[in-house]
């Protein structure tokens, strides 16, 4: 699978990018990388490679960039030119830490969507207590949504817990107020309708405080609620982290406590980053476009790599495409 | 103030419904308390004092019942008796730890809308890092909501953040998926725009992840995301308390570590404990109807006698009644 690599995205690139790809390429066999950025700023961080290809650019999309034109205006960047070789079919998918808004608006543009499918979603794997995670979408790509976007997220959501979670039935949730099957505002009710239609192992609502326990495979709420419930689970762990660190450091015998506790705390830290799960997908593109979490380390990085190549090899993509086409035909 | 208080609601009553009654009375040199329950199963806790009245009542109204049916049906439950002596004119205010959506459903019918507003909110203080916390409505009273309504819920949370909070110039935040101004779905973006013109101390759009860093004092939202929201943090909360216990539980080593650190994870503990700022109110009634968590003890129940005693002491409700009637002539 030939991936094409933004090498200026991120808080940490390029150094943690190039890490990152090396060590995807030494994972992957069958990986091919081609790495967009700024010649002089790469090759510090550099090695040869035999699947990977450097091309330099001369701009970078920046994080403060107007999301809607970056990619337009910015040409010769990174971001703008690994999605050229993805619309011209060099690439079978591409990947940025970069600014989000951009890379999404750059996917539509370039990239483009599936036919039949209405709003591309944006799609991650969070963290559960279990360690398993699940994928929630949309979290952001559409600040509004119809009940009928719902639905499409829930099929693209399933596709994708089949081909690269690797679950036989997904269990399928609508993130909702309540459990019960008449709960929510007018875009839930409608949706759950949909959904309760569908071809979908659909378990009904799924409440927020839940979602760490495990309650589904695949939720799917508006982008709005979606980006709400994501950036409450991590405003509220990253409090939580601060107060505990402030506790742990109080005086001498909760010092010798934090020592006693140092891995500990450093498994449960871990186990709450979802950057360890790969990165976000924007779902509904006729490729794979992957965004890394913006602080992104090179395991991050490879994180997201080895996700763009799952969805490659498992061809996520024609299964969604397919799948649509055979329910527009219905 | 004279207080009618539901004795048979929540998970731990009476017992702590009439100990935190008990405490109030102590507490608070005017209170007057109503106490509606089954005499025979109130009695084991009851202590005789001179501003306390018991009034018998044959039923109780459940967790399970359904919201719109159980107050109305329920005719001599506690719920429904103390919120027809609030409506007769007997009570200042009432105050449950029992079925929310009945308390709210009951609170429309029985007590009423202040004439001008649209929909009543459900509010309550949430928890921050300096432990001053912030109110936050529309919590889940009403799925949808219209941009005028974000307003009033503003505008009364406002009036209760400078009478009950103390604060001058209260801080107003529109929950939003970004902080610039353009950002949001079709209902904040025309909220945004209304709150702009208000006479309010608003700050624009405020993001989910900052509200425990304390980022406004009165951050207003439709039901669905306030609801969707208040339930992230705590099941957020909720899951990493659960692997923190398991982290200090999992060696010798740990459980030395989380003895020398017990306090301090107590004091955690409660610093994240919103019971302690009191109850969610029904914002928008001609009375403030209170309800406590149902998982209340007898000093949560305190506070939230304390909150309704506070409202009506600094006459919240004539203040968001005549801000209202101000608002229709202009």
């Amino acid at each position: 699978m030939k991936l094409a690599l933004d090498g200026m995205g991120g808080d940490n690139a390029p150094k943690s990018v190039v890490e990152g790809a090396l060590l995807a390429l030494e994972q992957i066999p069958n990986l091919e990388i081609q790495l967009y950025g700024q010649q002089e700023k790469l090759d510090p961080y550099l090695k040869m490679h035999d699947r990977l290809t450097v091309i330099h650019c001369e701009e970078v999309v920046e994080g403060t960039d107007d999301p809607a034109r970056a990619v337009r205006r910015k040409k010769d960047s990174s971001m703008a030119r690994m999605m050229d070789a993805v619309e011209e079919g060099k690439a079978d998918a591409c990947l940025s830490a970069g600014n989000t808004g951009a890379l999404m608006a750059g996917g539509l543009f370039k990239v483009g969507r599936i036919e039949g499918i209405a709003r591309p979603a944006l799609a991650t794997t969070l963290p559960t207590l279990d360690g398993k995670g699940f994928l929630m979408l949309d979290l952001g790509a559409n600040a509004d949504a119809r009940p009928e976007h719902l639905l499409q997220y829930a099929i693209m959501g399933d596709i994708y817990a089949k081909k690269v979670g690797g679950l036989q039935k997904p269990r399928i949730g609508l993130l909702n107020i309540g459990t019960e099957d008449k709960k929510g505002n007018d875009l839930t009710k409608a949706a759950f309708a949909l959904l309760k239609e569908a071809d979908l192992n659909f378990i009904g609502n799924v409440e927020a405080r839940d979602l760490l326990d495990g309650v589904a495979d695949v939720v799917v709420t508006d982008g709005f609620t979606g980006n709400m419930v994501l950036k409450s689970i991590e405003g509220t762990a990253g409090a939580l982290f601060t107060m505990l660190k402030e506790a742990f450091m109080s005086s001498t015998k909760t010092k010798i406590s934090a020592m006693l506790m140092k891995n500990n705390l450093r498994d449960l830290k871990n186990k709450m980053d979802y950057t360890e799960y790969g990165g976000a997908g924007l779902f509904g593109l006729q490729a794979p476009v992957i965004k890394a979490h913006g602080s992104s380390n090179a395991k991050a990085i490879f994180s997201a790599i080895r996700q763009a190549n799952t969805m490659v090899e498992h061809t996520v993509i024609s299964t969604i495409t397919d799948t649509v086409r055979h329910l527009e035909i219905d």
